[in-house]
């Protein structure tokens, strides 16, 4: 856990959020801010600041992650309309917390660009 | 390899693409349509047709997709500055192609919400 991390914050449960999945690997949870019906952050309970530091040690995370985004699209509902991932890397890409995370949004069309 | 994928077609040399990188399990090459100066697709060489799709045996490719990601941020000197990655799933993910893929956009300032 790192200090100061809002992030590992609410994986400790120190901050409260609506959290929807958590297992050994991951902790998924509403974004505060949403931008779709459906809005909502899968993270690593690892701290790791963001897309550039994952390790190759890394990789079941990452699958994790992704086996999840599905688990959850099924059990709102959004997996045949579909839904979009997103992960912002560093300024450019939006991040806006230091811990990596992505973005499961759904529930309306999602439009292109991607931002 | 699936008839009449576009994708499938370019991982088997069938359709010409600007690729960027290339190795066992996965293909990137540059969007045809590119919304940011570095917008490049990677994909499986293997033809699977969506999220919804990847099975439990697939993490190692979905690890590798991100590793390419980095690599290719590093190689394209946006990793500092960031980009974004992201995954089209379906009609409201604004998905075009059946065959997985991911978009990694950089090189500008990517906005808010993601589509």
């Amino acid at each position: 856990m790192e200090d100061n991390c809002l992030f590992c914050k609410i994986v400790a449960g120190q901050i409260p959020a609506q959290i929807v999945y958590e297992d050994d690997l991951v902790v998924a949870f509403n974004d505060i801010d949403p931008q779709a019906p459906v809005h909502i952050l899968i993270i690593p309970r690892k701290h790791i600041p963001g897309m550039n530091d994952v390790g190759d040690d890394d990789g079941p995370i990452i699958a994790r992650i992704h086996q999840v985004a599905v688990q959850l699209a099924n059990q709102f509902n959004v997996a045949q309309p579909g839904y979009r991932l997103v992960n912002n890397c560093n300024e450019h890409g939006g991040q806006a917390i230091g811990h990596l995370h992505y973005h499961l949004l759904a529930g309306r069309q999602l439009s292109w660009p991607p931002g």
